[in-house]
């Protein structure tokens, strides 16, 4: 066996959390799976939005949601309860998911099935999990109604990641003083590239954009293998 | 000068931030200044909360307002449209308030006038501050109606560590699906000490309770000393 004498570092050594993160998003793409990360503050209807998303998703598709949560699993129970594989990853006091937490959870169900499409939902924190890359191919910000249109420059990190805003809970707009145009320019002057949706998981208002994006981007990744 | 040969240390030495933490409690206590850390999500009303908070009280008393945010300093300007003295602690992307911050902004402002009440607002984050005590008398934890009533056992710490949570946006309750019956017990499961108040800063319902509160809080910590 040749002694390894020389080592090329072809590029800055990524912190561990970034390379772990670029080989799973790496396996992801050539297995034809697309991987959205959806990050918000908590109640902003990140599982809610999954409930109406996999409902009209989950017969032609096959589908894993990995559930991020501080302690409980009652997220991954609203999952299962749809017909769906959820893991439940409860980080212990941890207030976002890293990539080996997704790892270990993903790794023993790899072999079983090829998922079309993975759908991980972080810990509701609009700050920490911004710094944190899972793999994912679509970074996925969601800003509810009632937070407020002030938030994107208040906590930018998430808005400056992220590949796709989502404005949650629109029905709600009657009720509150919030500005969507305002919150949108706020939002794309920290990011010109940010795709953004308005949509109210109660009334289904906007959901189908919402998974048309979704299967065109998987699309996108398969055609790119 | 004697020389220093022995120092007893009669407890746990503190991380530094609870040290600092305890110190700067103990000289608010000294002046008889209640001080009062309000930890959230991103969009509980915290600001908002403040506002209603001060139009009652700043007429009466000396009030100072630490805001803390990631970036901009929006939310001191709102405060000081009231006529009340605000400082802004931009953290820069830290999640979190830490004592020395606290320390930092304060001291400059400790020997102008003595304050009846500082009131700190943290960043908009239901999970990282609960774990940095800043010296607060008063920990309150606001949880908007539209977060939803599962919050208190998914975001464990803040309703852990609180002694006040706040239920605010109450006048939302016919729009949402929110069991304030089911979030109450939640918390009061993980913390039978915690006094819990419904209100909304925008019919006023409720705020009198509050401010009462706050009174008797003062009055306690003055007549401890």
């Amino acid at each position: 066996m040749a002694e390894i004498r020389h080592v090329d570092v072809l590029e800055p050594l990524l912190k561990a959390n970034d390379y772990l993160a670029r080989r799973l998003q790496q396996e992801w793409t050539d297995r034809g799976t697309l991987v959205v990360n959806l990050l918000s503050s908590p109640g902003a209807g990140k599982t809610t939005l999954l409930e109406a998303t996999l409902r009209q998703m989950r017969d032609r598709f096959r589908i894993l949601v990995l559930e991020g949560d501080i302690e409980t699993d009652r997220d991954a129970e609203r999952i299962r309860a749809l017909g769906v594989d959820a893991v439940q990853i409860t980080t212990g006091g941890t207030c976002h998911l890293e990539a080996h937490m997704i790892e270990q959870a993903w790794r023993p169900l790899a072999d079983r099935t090829g998922y079309d499409f993975i759908f991980i939902e972080n810990v509701g924190n609009l700050v920490c999990p911004a710094s944190y890359a899972l793999g994912e191919h679509l970074r996925v910000v969601l800003l509810s109604v009632p937070e407020g249109d002030d938030k994107p420059k208040k906590y930018p990190k998430a808005f400056r990641t992220a590949s796709v805003l989502l404005i949650t809970k629109w029905d709600l707009l009657p009720h509150f003083d919030f500005n969507p145009d305002h919150a949108q320019r706020e939002a794309l002057d920290l990011n010109p590239d940010l795709t953004v949706l308005r949509l109210s998981a109660r009334t289904g208002e906007g959901i189908d954009a919402w998974i048309r994006l979704l299967e065109e981007s998987r699309q996108r990744i398969r055609s790119s293998r």
